[in-house]
């Protein structure tokens, strides 16, 4: 039998940022037919309000060390504000909306990183079996999960994972079910050969040509980890991965090779 | 047929302020058969944080005025980290939880209230028709709804809500489906003739024994408004209602007459 296509949309925060601009996402988003999924980042609404609070934030190769106090407040901004201002924006676009952390449901059980060189804190890793697909699906036949980055390690504590990671995983998870799609949305048009030319679109990309251009240094500023979820997605069964621009995101829908960056196994 | 039963429990701040007595609670609620739903008031968290930012908190008449930055502050702190907290306590004890606000699942929507003498801000009232019990049933099918007390305006809004008025509105709206049994658990044995005497509890109270001690001055402490809402809920259909001790739960659901206080209409 072939399998339903299924769409899952991350958008980075930048977009979340800018109020307008995330408008323009929803409304072109609310457009797709079919299920969907949308996974949303955090923005700097989390650090303005460490900030305000006194909280140091500690990052560590560009990935933010989540102390309690943290945790705390990447729950409140992610789970909480962001993420019921979307859900309350779809809706009225007629989009049957639903805003989830990982805990709902039992949706996304992750483990808590083991301190290495540096201690992560409160910061989750998935593992096989992470994401309980059938209350996904189940949700899916009713309306649109819309996921913030907090989960659960099924212990009773939360968990603050990547947004991206949690995107790739459940294009990987729900690929048993679906044919899934994975859509990358942030601000760039793609992933550029000269990061600060953005007509040097590298239109497609697989595992070889991306080993090598990380030998040449030529993939940075925090690509490389977007990269590498791309591939775990792919490897994970997912049937395609695009890294597009958040307002390309209807087009690459209808044709991938003409927008952004498709990736590919081979 | 018989309806199905349907327990719906509301716990008030201050058990959600206490840890060790929120986890008393939540294992005693655990261990009730049949469809349930949660719903949770906000305790002190939400003040403490609007302090520590420097947003005043003012209050008419014991209720929060809701200006914009105060319901960003009640949005963070009940829909993120009081209701993500609780969900993921209850899923390790086995019970399938899934945290919500009004505007997931378009389950609760509310109206603006209109400024009269004092301009509450972005507080909700519900109306006929709030309440979509439809996706509120799907849900129960497969696990336990949790609410915080926020909700939508259909319009793109969040609003902020009396969660003992959401706990009233979802008992009468599901009268519909289920036989509902609603309980709202707080740190009072129950109604008390003298505030400070747990032992003078009112056993049974019904609509005309409220009014006379109404009249008398004899019912205060915010007590009248959980009284409205507990005669709002019978009115509206809801087959009994009981104002109890958290600790009293699972012995008031096996029998009402002995523990805090049943409320009736005649």
């Amino acid at each position: 039998m072939t399998k339903q296509r299924l769409t899952i949309v991350k958008i980075g925060g930048k977009i979340i940022d800018d109020p307008l601009r995330l408008d323009v996402f929803l409304e072109s988003f609310s457009t797709l037919s079919g299920p969907r999924i949308l996974i949303h980042g955090g923005g700097k609404v989390a650090s303005d309000l460490a900030a305000k609070l006194g909280v140091d934030q500690r990052m560590y190769n560009g990935r933010r060390i989540t102390d309690i106090e943290s945790l705390k407040i990447v729950t409140m901004v992610y789970a909480g504000l962001i993420n019921k201002q979307i859900v309350a924006k779809l809706q009225v676009l007629g989009q049957n909306a639903i805003g989830l952390s990982g805990a709902d449901f039992n949706l996304l059980t992750a483990i808590k990183r083991s301190p290495g060189v540096v201690d992560y804190g409160y910061v989750g890793d998935f593992h096989k079996g992470s994401a309980h697909t059938e209350n996904l699906a189940y949700l899916l036949k009713k309306g649109i999960p819309v996921f913030c980055s907090i989960v659960h390690d099924g212990k009773g504590h939360l968990l603050n994972v990547n947004a991206d990671t949690l995107a790739a995983e459940l294009a990987a998870s729900l690929s048993g079910l679906f044919e899934t799609h994975l859509y990358y949305c942030f601000e760039k048009k793609g992933v550029l050969m000269q990061y600060d030319d953005d007509n040097s679109v590298i239109p497609q990309l697989n595992q070889q040509r991306y080993n090598e251009l990380k030998i040449y240094n030529a993939v940075k500023h925090g690509m490389i980890p977007k990269l590498e979820n791309a591939f775990t997605a792919l490897n994970g069964g997912a049937t395609s991965v695009c890294i597009i621009q958040d307002n390309a995101l209807i087009q690459s829908v209808k044709n991938p090779k003409n927008h952004g960056t498709t990736i590919s196994l081979y």
